[in-house]
């Protein structure tokens, strides 16, 4: 066993974020209905960055400042006052090629903004359609990892959580996981593997209910599709963008 | 489908128990290694009923008062100045039968007096020897249930989860379940209800390599075998005892 492998925790929600070490991690933000998924989505199909806010009319007054277009949602809808929402279809490329987003979602934004507030050494976002390039990075930092699962009003959501599993399932080799969130996160990964999106509605995930609810199957099945824009979406400076040197 | 069957949530960690309703319903203190397995063991072997207490100094007071049993542990040992600890094996029916156990643990009675302070419709314990009383008694009563694991200093923990996740799959019909957290317990328990200890010991279960560093494999055992001291336990006027009405 090597015994330098950095350590490797699950946050199952927000309300969870303070119990680790997040002063000398990398955190991975990961709100996988929609806001990471989408994130990933804009940046590969050229998007310059996106500004992350917190609140709506913050989102209206940076969008209004840097003339970018306003996107979020609130509880599963286009928040009123802005231009977009939080679908990966809303931004093809001839859409968002080198323009800037300014992106306000329920829980995904939320959580970035507590992980800077607590100091973390980098942050980057995660979802399915990037996953590749989430697991590479963080092999390749060896740092501490936090897995940040964003969940639903702080409520553990079975999505996020899967994609923590899928992580941990890819690169649990190259770290040490003294972390039961972690297990069952990846436990649950296993089970689900082989089509997350039937697990998700075996399931009754609450989220899962919400999206198809408002006709969004298509979005669930895209968020949960490996690899489809992957690039590695870092926060630097108040912006995500695609970190140059790892892509 | 019955639309008047009660929720049943569960919440993995003390840390999350705001996000319920707490005052409508039902709590389950689930402390599987070792507090509410012992505490089931404690009211089958005859004890006249135990006061779970918040603190070392508290209970031995309490202890001198009522001339009762001090126990209880912090991180896994015999508390300094009490005179037992969190073992089921140190309560056999001889020693305490009629007899008043003064009680404080790391997580368990925590989350207990949350529960209490939030105002819980009612409190009883759970843990799997006294699996089935639990079921029985929550399909009974016909009210919203939160599963409330105890954790380890509010971060999640196997155990705990998994035995959220066997009441689930026995009484899972009577309730309406939209709740994440439970599907994630139900999900984990099905892989590991062959053998719960394997599974504990396959996954790296922090407080399974906790306490087996000290020695506690029977200690283990025993806390994750069904129905060995099958009483249902509630929380009533201060004190734990058996519910006359339901044994």
């Amino acid at each position: 066993m090597n015994l330098t492998r950095p350590a490797l925790h699950t946050s199952l929600s927000p309300a969870l974020l303070h119990l680790y070490n997040v002063s000398n991690s990398i955190v991975v933000i990961i709100d996988v209905l929609r806001a990471t998924s989408t994130i990933a989505t804009v940046l590969y199909n050229g998007a310059k960055c996106i500004i992350p806010v917190d609140s709506v009319a913050e989102c209206i007054r940076i969008g209004k400042q840097i003339e970018g277009i306003t996107a979020g949602e609130r509880d599963g809808r286009v928040a009123e006052g802005l231009s977009y929402g939080n679908s990966p279809f809303e931004y093809p490329r001839e859409f968002v090629k080198g323009k800037t987003l300014v992106l306000t979602t329920t829980n995904g934004t939320k959580l970035l903004h507590m992980a800077l507030d607590k100091g973390a050494k980098k942050i980057i976002t995660g979802s399915f359609p990037n996953l590749t390039s989430v697991c590479n990075y963080l092999i390749e930092q060896k740092l501490p990892v936090i897995l940040g699962c964003a969940a639903w009003n702080d409520k553990v959501n079975i999505e996020d959580a899967l994609f923590a599993g899928a992580v941990i399932n890819r690169i649990k080799e190259h770290f040490t996981i003294n972390c039961d969130a972690s297990q069952l996160a990846e436990t649950m990964y296993i089970d689900a593997k082989e089509s997350p999106y039937e697990f998700l509605k075996a399931k009754n995930a609450s989220h899962y209910n919400r999206l198809s609810g408002f006709g969004l199957e298509k979005d669930i099945r895209y968020c949960l599709t490996e690899d489809v824009a992957d690039v590695l979406c870092v926060y630097e400076g108040g912006k995500l963008i695609i970190s140059q040197s790892h892509n």
